[in-house]
């Protein structure tokens, strides 16, 4: 196993504020950039974590492919909703500044809806969700993202994972928070697969031709074969996934104007993505007590966890169980960042001229 | 192939207007369950329609399991919110009204959000979402319903198959309609499996240890085995449809404090069966000007279609297509009802007193 180092929370968040600031990025916003990547290193989703601040973030706004100061520009506005122009700034800030004023709307109007269109990628989508929950809300959020799988019966990459998250106040049991691509998997997995020469199995992706298979080398999106949207093949309803991954669409480019599908840039790609999000805040008081449903969503998970397990399971997981799981232990523990990933991060850095403070980690 | 009759909608609409009114529905709400019902069997949904009329409604509001008047109750109710007790009644009526009062509020406040307990199978979700497509918005409606889906590493049925269905408005292309379970496959299509005796698919459901099983006899929920969620196993990230059907659980149960997983009765029972609902609707000028909508909308459901197919593959089928194909077909051509539905109703007719028109057969 590669070694792995844990920071405290705060000496990352000052790391990336000194990167960010360097770039010309805002404190204000650099802490909501870096709060969102360093949430999803605590909750275990490495992948969406500080691993991509330099790829996905510093090079593209060194080069001008976002505006670091990210311009929020309201184009329509009611008091249930509004249309946000996220001015090619940076994904997370945007989003974090849209979810809020959801949350706003909501305290006073029960619900409230907004959409964005020209943004770049905002992180986990969980993190917006999950902003409604200490305000007794249900939270709802979306995003579409670069082409990198294909529609049921094609054979290309034409629609991003475009991930789906909603999160719940639970009384004393974890909230709910569902976080999921309307992909079968990320791409990163199947790659996962390439590197350790391992077959995958049938329902993550196609070859060139259209057809299912499980030789990850055959499925490169943008160059040959795609993944498949959620549910795999027609036969154990990937129309589904498709269907799921075109309801994204539409909140998030159809109701914004944004762009869609193939339109939608990558992060790979010297120029801006366009990237469009939805965020949706739901007061859980204007339908009923908030203790009323946080206890009852308790019993439901209660219930799920008890149900009897199939053989050699030992846990039932609720959407959330295991990123909380994880969170708990990296609060306590540090926030645990593989060596390729500090390697890279003090490569990023020293491009821009700051140190990433590696004497400080705490478990030298 | 078993012998089709055809007929005119309106001879069938009058029909059950007749059998359920000697049932004590109210004619206005016998018309509200039948166009639900002749809706289901002209969009090419057999399953949802007129071959449940005896068994899911007519048998069970004779016997009391559903109040034949449908007292419709608001508990809270704010500009944008309501929360509904739906009063033990006929599923299609409440949801009929619940989803006109979501729209009316959308109209004045942009969005509207109304849940509701205490209901009863209420046949097509796309039937609701869709009612927003004339008022320029989209549509968004969920239900829970008697368990036959294991949760992921579980073993027993616990999870309905909770759909859920989106619809949004487009210009000439046909709208987008999304209405799916968050189940792999619905019972009744493991079922045909097993009649054919054919092996089914792995993905679609576990047997009573909780393992995947490519034989439809292991699959009895409520016995033995259960239906997998969408995405089958685990390694195909069943988890997510797992997580999707806790999410309309939420949005039903939770949010109206109605009953939820294993509490949900079956319509075979003797007994009411408290299904809960949820209906949203989202006024698209309160975002951008409908037309601009409808015509983007058009644009990317026309770039999916033009996509490179695969294979052997001769369309890529957005949401909602192929029924919108089928209710072309059939409203020329009348509504299609087999042999076998029209014998059952015929009998269901004779039950209460009244005639069933097979003499209006349109093709005899």
């Amino acid at each position: 196993m590669e070694k792995e180092h844990r920071f405290n929370k705060e000496d990352l968040m000052d790391f990336v504020v000194r990167y960010m600031s360097k770039l010309g990025v805002p404190a204000e916003d650099a802490k909501i950039v870096g709060d969102v990547l360093i949430s999803a290193d605590v909750r275990g989703v490495e992948s969406h974590g500080l691993l991509r601040l330099g790829s996905y973030y510093g090079n593209r706004i060194s080069k001008n492919y976002i505006d670091p100061t990210t311009p929020f520009k309201i184009i329509t506005e009611t008091p249930t909703t509004a249309l946000i122009d996220g001015g090619n700034g940076c994904g997370q800030v945007v989003s974090y500044k849209a979810m809020q004023m959801a949350i706003e709307k909501a305290k006073k109007s029960g619900l409230a809806a907004i959409t964005v269109n020209n943004s770049n990628h905002f992180g986990i989508a969980g993190y917006y969700s999950m902003m409604a929950l200490e305000h007794g809300m249900i939270g709802i959020c979306m995003t579409n993202s670069q082409p990198l799988v294909a529609p049921t019966y094609g054979r290309t990459a034409v629609m991003g994972t475009n991930p789906i998250s909603v999160a719940a106040p639970s009384n004393t049991e974890y909230p709910y928070v569902l976080d999921m691509a309307t992909s079968a998997v990320a791409y990163g997995k199947i790659q996962l697969y390439e590197k350790k020469q391992e077959k995958i199995p049938l329902g993550w992706g196609i070859d060139e031709d259209g057809l299912v298979t499980d030789n990850p080398s055959k499925i490169k999106p943008g160059g040959h074969g795609a993944l498949l949207p959620l549910g795999g093949m027609d036969i154990t309803a990937g129309y589904k996934g498709f269907g799921l991954a075109i309801f994204v669409e539409i909140m998030c480019s159809i109701l914004s104007g944004g762009n869609y599908l193939t339109q939608v840039g990558s992060p790979s790609k010297p120029e801006p993505t366009g990237v469009s999000h939805f965020f949706m805040a739901i007061n859980i008081e204007a339908f009923r007590p908030l203790i009323d449903f946080k206890m009852q969503l308790d019993d439901m998970i209660r219930l799920l966890k008890s149900s009897p397990l199939a053989v050699d399971r030992d846990e039932i997981l609720v959407a959330g169980t295991k990123e909380f799981e994880y969170q708990k232990y990296n609060e306590v523990n540090g926030v645990p960042l593989i060596q390729p990933i500090v390697d890279d991060l003090m490569k990023e850095a020293e491009k821009v001229g700051v140190e990433f403070p590696l004497e400080k980690a705490i478990n030298k």
